[in-house]
């Protein structure tokens, strides 16, 4: 028997019997006793009006139980129908309808709803017995949604994201096809290394007491394959990550992975990643987008937007007044609010300070006179001796402003200053009260961040370093004379794509020297000798014929959600986990036998 | 600064200069004392003569040594060439190479290596120093050659492998995507089911003492995606199974895997199925193949090939002689080995039979006196009354002939019996003997197996049953009758694809019944309270409104190593793990510290 979705053109079909199958949504419309309005649902989340002259019933049919009671006697299941005795048919069941298309009374038709089918025979192919919460109601508290996905899913809404995913995930790999990248999967049963996130472990039944890891990312074995002569790879990688979910983290996710030898400059990955996006975006019917992408500085991006993935759609930009205080520890940024029809209230601006939690000040100049002394009422400068004048010329002081003020570290490796915090919600307020226009969504901002440090500080009081993305990411070659002197002032060749405020991924250009690989590892980061054990076989790889390289990972959950303008990457996962990383649906992570633990040689500590 | 691979049309750049990169190979051919000969390989495998005049060398360059130890006032990388010492190229080593193009001489042209490049320039883009084996090197043993798999990799029947399975992947994706199938990505943190092989766990650290398990298929996964409104879903999904490791099996490996609603015959998958391969083949320009796929039931497929998987493309078909035997509880089997130029030897016929292991006999019949009285050499039979005259007719028998004769069990469920494992063997010899044609591997014969039994006895002394499959798979319709009375008579909607003597995957329609999904796992396979409520979820989703359904997962490695002729799938996995599950290249499984156990609420057992 074929079944059929609700064909795509219906007009054609009009005074003809045609058969549909999908789920049965009860509309509850009734004109009068004898006349009722349900709607069917197909496969592709798309809707078709029902018109019948009777509530929809069917007859009883056999059931699985009573072939089993009737035991070998049982008649053939054809005939094992009571077509006398007739049952409701219940909302979200799976039927088969055949009926005429007809016009729906023209007092009733709409654009994309022109048609009804005048049911003339019902078939159900699965009746609902179960269905806690309908797939369009969305005031079903998560928990619950979650636990019962399979009917979240049936929302249009879900079939559409889940759909465009597939079409992007399509496309994407068509063009790394076209641009003659190999596709290599990598293994998912991995190591443990000594650095990045929490990883998930896998113990070993061969090798009592050893683990492998489930991977970060491909990260080693992508440097390895360009090694192994695989001229460009990519890859639609599953990654895991054992961190504290937030809304827009989940336990394993998706990276679209990319690694490319025989290059040795950022812009060569730039080049690919522009004209994948120009190419995406075209054939999904976007707004097409100009490349090159521009370019950012990591230094210009904490310093103007106290971000490295700032929204750079709207202005409001950060000024620095650390060149004009005394020497200090700290960097001081502050924002001045200028150019907005009416200021904000005092109540508003300490509100958002608020927000931020952090020692941010504001400060509001009403009069030519408050010009002089407003330093005094800022705490983070009340007590330096400043040369007033010229900071007022920096930044551009006149009266109805606002201005906020903070400090923050001197050496930020990554992430966002209080102001960087709070220039988003200054914006959203404007927004709110039309100062500013809304952002528009469907204009995707590509921007480049660059030249990154190499190193960061590992933490405030110690002299010691870490990398600030990975260790195996090259230094600039303008920087190398500073690698043993001065390494936080060596730049590193990573770039970060930020696309409207959301940070979509990161690469750079690898090391391939083994000397200066080893150099990093063993004298700058000065990893202890297990730590340097573990990177062993990189070092080997890259003494035995490695070519120049570099890649880029770009979260693929994440670029989904953009696209399909969803809330977090929940809506475009078919199987999200929860927050505690439960999946509630099928019950996972669940208990396992004594036995099953005998056997990977592993017991539970502090068993309750 | 970009480099170049070698051109795929060299013809018309004779006479120029070009630019290539790759890794140098010596080839240590010195027509005179200044004239060396060596090739360079690139990232697609292909070979380019190199002409010098010299030993191929090149200044000591700068090292991330020089610029450690100058610290501060090392010079600008650029001059800190010193080019008054030179070091030779060692092979394996990366280099960009500038020559002129020319013809080799003559008499050294050959078809496929016409040119030379004169290298007038080389520059070391890094040095090979540790190169325990060449990549062509085909006597490394197999710990070695793991070890430097990225060394290995860059063999050129590597590079093709890894190439073509990136094509075939290219080109599965494209048939489903123009079928509008949704790729959906399942998760791979899933939980422990009860039946099955042996999973892999990871543990959780938010919920102490619980654990996940690797999936060994997405096979639930998919059929609740088909509950949740996708219509037809597909895949190339990673699964794992910890079983010991033979040749053709990895802990880890990917399945072409694919679930369609709204169907409910096993002919509607095999379209799909044949129809991939059609173009698959056609693609790969290959020889077409015809369809429908001719199917076998399994009863055919055991009782004439004594395999569920049999190699058809040669025939030496079993026969059954249980019909002419009293009642016992084995099935008897013979191999009448007839129409050979040259009958086999008594010692090659005995050879056979000791490589099976099992108690299989054979005897030869060189005249028709030995007609009447075969059956009393036969230890399977010379303590039965027979009717030799029908059994004589029914196998043919006339003098020239060598019979094999085994028992095996009534009920085979899977697998292979006595003289199923013998019939290659004896094929083998017949082509060795030259009196059969060696087999064509060009030619794929695809074949399905059909009509499988829904249950097989768990063990040969119980009355208790296991499902041959999974318990998900749907009874055969005209068999439901039979399902309480005599369930071992029940056929399964499950179907195997075969391709010459190689089980490439299979899969079923699928229950959509919850009643009768109940009735499968509560009284038939009779699970406990503890392994039913892992099936509640299921249960749950059946009831919700799930269509009918059904679907397949194929071996994508096999398919691979099948297409590309390799000796099993670890040539077409770019870094596959050894037997005992190890990575030698990275060293995983690895040893984690106390306190990442800790972290996961685990401790190891029995520590040494």
């Amino acid at each position: 028997m074929q079944f059929h979705k609700i064909p795509n053109v219906l007009a054609p079909l009009v005074g003809k019997v045609i058969s549909v199958s999908g789920w049965l949504v009860h509309t509850n419309r009734h004109i009068s006793k004898s006349i009722k309005f349900n709607q069917l649902r197909d496969v592709q989340g798309k809707y078709l009006q029902l018109f019948s002259q009777e509530p929809l019933q069917v007859p009883k049919k056999w059931s699985a139980e009573n072939i089993w009671e009737s035991a070998g006697n049982a008649k053939p299941v054809s005939s094992a129908l009571d077509d006398t005795a007739y049952q409701a048919v219940s909302p979200e069941s799976v039927v088969n309808i055949t009926g005429k298309l007809q016009y729906r009374p023209e007092r009733d038709r709409r654009q994309g709803n022109e048609f009804e089918l005048k049911v003339e025979n019902l078939e159900v192919l699965n009746m609902a017995h179960f269905i806690p919460f309908g797939p369009n109601d969305e005031n079903t508290s998560l928990p619950v949604q979650l636990t019962h996905r399979h009917i979240q899913l049936r929302n249009p809404k879900y079939n559409h994201n889940l759909r465009t995913r597939s079409h992007i995930a399509h496309i994407v790999r068509n063009f790394f096809h076209m641009n003659e990248f190999v596709e290599v999967e990598t293994p998912l049963l991995f190591k443990s290394t000594p650095e990045g996130a929490r990883e998930f472990l896998v113990p070993s039944r061969q090798e009592p007491g050893k683990f492998y890891a489930l991977p970060q990312s491909p990260q080693q074995y992508k440097q390895i394959l360009m090694a192994s002569g695989i001229g460009s790879y990519y890859q639609l990688a599953r990654c895991f990550r054992d961190e504290d979910l937030r809304y827009d983290r989940q336990p394993e996710f998706t990276q679209i992975d990319l690694e490319m030898s025989f290059i040795n400059s950022p812009g060569q990955i730039m080049t690919v990643i522009e004209n994948l996006f120009s190419q995406l975006l075209q054939k999904l019917g976007k707004n097409p987008i100009t490349s090159p992408f521009p370019r950012l500085s990591y230094a210009d991006a904490i310093e103007f937007y106290g971000s490295d993935k700032p929204d750079v759609r709207y202005d409001l930009k950060l000024l620095n007044l650390t060149p004009f205080l005394p020497n200090s520890e700290v960097s001081t940024e502050v924002l001045v609010l200028r150019d907005v029809k009416k200021p904000i209230s005092n109540a508003e601006a300490r509100a958002l300070c608020e927000q931020i939690g952090q020692d941010v000040s504001f400060v509001t100049i009403r009069s030519n006179s408050q010009l002089s002394g407003w330093t005094r009422k800022v705490p983070q400068l009340k007590h330096l001796s400043l040369d007033l004048e010229k900071i007022n010329e920096k930044l551009g002081l006149s009266p109805e402003l606002t201005l906020f003020i903070a400090n923050r570290p001197k050496y930020m490796s990554s992430g966002t200053t209080p102001l960087g915090r709070l220039r988003p919600l200054l914006h959203d307020l404007l927004v709110t009260q039309r100062q500013l226009p809304p952002l528009n969504d469907d204009l995707l901002n590509f921007t480049w961040i660059v030249d990154f440090p190499l190193f960061s500080p590992a933490d405030t009081n110690s002299e010691s370093l870490v990398s600030t993305h990975h260790p195996f990411t090259a230094p600039h070659p303008e920087d190398l004379h500073n690698l043993s002197s001065s390494p936080l002032n060596v730049r590193a060749l990573h770039y970060d794509l930020v696309v409207n405020g959301v940070e979509l991924g990161g690469g750079s250009i690898r090391i391939h020297d083994p000397k200066l690989q080893s150099i990093i590892l063993e004298r700058i980061l000065k990893l202890n000798q297990q730590q340097l054990d573990t990177f062993d076989h990189l070092i080997n790889v890259l003494q035995s014929g490695c070519p120049p390289h570099g890649g880029i990972a770009l979260g693929f959950d994440r670029l989904v959600a953009l696209l399909v303008k969803s809330n977090g990457i929940r809506e475009v996962i078919a199987f999200p986990k929860t927050s505690s990383g439960t999946d509630l649906l099928i019950g996972s992570p669940s208990t396992v036998t004594e036995d099953q633990l005998k056997e990977y040689h592993i017991e539970i500590t502090n068993k309750i």
